[in-house]
């Protein structure tokens, strides 16, 4: 199959879509390159599990390489795509390589929007990526310390707050995860730090936290998280984030050190540079068929595609993986001369975990909550995980976890050198807060 | 026990000294201040894992707090000590705290040693700590990336082409592990990287490698190792290190993009900046009771110290274990109104592995190689590995490897990114080195 004749796709992007999209085509014989910035594949919806050290990077990030073993027709590369000719059909990568195709699937996925928000960008956390967790979980990790050693009263509560903006599911289970972290971690180590001091914010700016859920669930989710002391604030819209407080519309100051920006995505920056026609948040403008007018041969799938005439989709795994799977099913039909059909999307339903032993989760016309939706929810995910090895460390990770309470991860690796060294003010600007310098 | 009146022991430094010195300390019910700049203990022994992607970095790290948790009179700061008056019993830190103790160990450990070669600082990789390993692990994932796309051969032979500086234990347990790498990873995930085309190289100064054991174990560890396919040289000097060549006093130019430097070891910079005498590589002077001269209230354990009149002890765990306990011994006494007494190190032996089911071991009269003695390597360092979570993930792990010579964990994940956006050249000068352009 994998002659130099036979036609060649191009996926670009990782993520749910682009994995789907690959091995669907690679299943089928075509010659397939696959191309990423980063040489993994991760699985988001563990991502805070990642940032409250509940699991390492590496059990929820999955080598390219390793997925495409038994597909021959499939290769990898490792590159920087920086812009695109769809007439030409190329691209071209940030070391000056230009790759060809016959057909190009374009699933490079989501950053985080701001909405133009002051400061959000800069002195905000995120949780998009895999790097964004790392970082996260450092950050928490070291403001802890610092306020175990802090001695001014304010600048301890600014250390000990932790805002979470956006309600939709990462907001929650960030805040819920972080409630599990305040209640079984923060007594046992942190001995001059009490818990009740620790501060969280949940904020969003819609009247209402999980839209996509069913109102009894929004309202299940809201009491569960009251109950682990979340302060939940609905219709709070935040007008600006420095690195020490959150300011927000109705003119109220927040002081925090830690502000978690979960608010918002866009389409990630490289999809402006394809040539290609774009829409809102960045998003590649596709038909019904998820090709994009004018480029035949050009498809797009998962969070970067805007579909003209359907209903927003929801940014969730489920609607990524049947977007990547229908782009391949198309481009499969285009080598055949068939006509490509149009994408629909089966809602297989919605989860949301709040912490230990809770979630919400809507499958079909069942809703469920409490610990029934978490066992649920655990089960989902783990069958989800790909790859033996991976499932089996998580797995481990979990058990450990239910039976202590612990969060064994916690050991500051690999932060910017100055930033470990120092603890220090603001040696590390950009992505990550200033890391102290208080006490 | 832990009043405000107790007398305080300051323990600087989280290695293996540090770690037994506060236990030996807390145990006693000693008022105990334990200090690093990283919030967690390493076990080093295991780092060329880590670089190897056999390993997490979490695997072999334990916080710093969870270390503490049964030990009420002992307390964990995370700093990074810049300056210190021995005379006035006071430590400062970079965030401007200054802490004062009554007695004081200094267990700040080593760092690599380059004896002033040219480029060895800049554009070697090094495997001192885990941050090292990850960085090392992430450039070899990037130098083999960029090794399957390359065109140019004499690139990608650099790209290819690993050599090791130093043929203690360190640099063979890297050689090994990358020779591993090299016959189970590469050929499954590399499809246009012929094996035989990387090219390990372990250069030595000195006339054999792991100088410490009997002359039949060398013998064999040599043997080992060239049956692995790694080129062994000794009496070979290095004199110049570049980005993409090492350079030996024969006259003879390696072309490498990737160098480890596993050559020396030296003591920690902050030890300089105690007030106390050092001597030979930057190490504390200690009288044979691990006591500072003129400073009986201070001591010294582990790579950081120089025993006066003593032979030089090997840099193992062991001897930094035992010095450790020794230094926390001789504070119990010294609190007692007793006299200090003379440390002496006890050889418990040495173990060194060369990548799967082989290894050397010398325990007393003890001398073997091969399956067995890599048998005792593993039950050692399992034993050796604090902590029941560590130990289980960690035997997952190897026994996952074992069974199908995986390495799992190969995520480039954290690299700077610039490094990991664009696979670009030469984006991450400095500690890292330049990520690859020549494809």
């Amino acid at each position: 199959m994998a002659d130099g004749t036979a036609q060649r796709v191009v996926v670009l992007g990782a993520g749910f879509a682009g994995l789907r999209a690959v091995r669907r085509l690679a299943r089928a014989g075509v010659r397939v390159l696959w191309v990423d910035r980063r040489n993994y594949h991760c699985f988001l919806p563990l991502l805070y599990q990642v940032a409250i050290a509940g699991l390492e990077p590496q059990e929820i990030a999955y080598p390219a390489r390793s997925i495409l073993r038994r597909l021959p027709s499939a290769e990898f590369r490792l590159a920087h795509v920086v812009a695109g000719d769809a007439a030409a059909r190329t691209l071209l990568t940030a070391t000056g390589d230009r790759l060809t195709y016959d057909y190009l699937i374009v699933a490079t996925g989501g950053v985080a929007e701001y909405f133009g928000i002051p400061g959000a960008r800069d002195a905000a956390l995120r949780l998009y990526d895999l790097e964004d967790a790392r970082l996260l979980r450092n950050h928490v990790l070291r403001v802890l310390e610092q306020a175990e050693a802090a001695e001014d009263a304010a600048a301890r509560a600014a250390l000990l707050t932790f805002v979470i903006v956006g309600g939709g599911p990462t907001g929650v289970e960030m805040a819920g995860a972080l409630a599990e972290f305040r209640r079984h971690v923060v007594p046992r180590d942190y001995r001059h730090v009490e818990p009740h001091a620790v501060r969280l914010v949940l904020l969003e700016a819609g009247p209402e936290l999980l839209s996509p859920f069913a109102p009894r669930l929004r309202e299940r989710a809201r009491r569960d998280l009251l109950e682990r002391g979340v302060e939940v604030r609905t219709g709070a819209t935040v007008t600006r984030i420095t690195p020490d407080r959150v300011e927000l519309a109705s003119g109220e100051t927040i002081p925090a050190r830690t502000a978690i920006w979960a608010a918002g995505i866009r389409a990630a920056p490289v999809s402006a540079s394809l040539g290609l026609p774009t829409g809102r948040s960045g998003r590649v403008r596709v038909d019904p068929t998820l090709r994009v007018p004018g480029y035949p041969h050009v498809f797009a799938a998962g969070d970067v595609a805007l579909i003209d005439g359907a209903e927003r989709l929801p940014q969730v795994a489920q609607a990524a993986i049947q977007q990547g799977e229908h782009a391949a099913q198309n481009v499969l039909r285009s080598l055949r001369g068939e006509a490509c059909l149009p994408f629909r999307y089966r809602d297989k339903g919605s989860l949301a975990t709040i912490g230990r032993s809770r979630a919400v989760a809507m499958i079909g016309r069942l809703q469920v909550g409490g610990r029934l939706a978490w066992v649920l929810w655990l089960v989902v995910h783990l069958v989800m995980l790909i790859g033996f090895r991976n499932r089996l460390v998580v797995l481990v990770n979990w058990a450990w976890n239910y039976l202590t309470y612990d969060f064994g991860l916690r050991a500051i690796v690999g932060a910017d050198p100055e930033a470990t060294a120092a603890v220090a003010p603001a040696a590390d600007a950009g992505r990550q807060r200033a890391a102290g310098g208080s006490s």
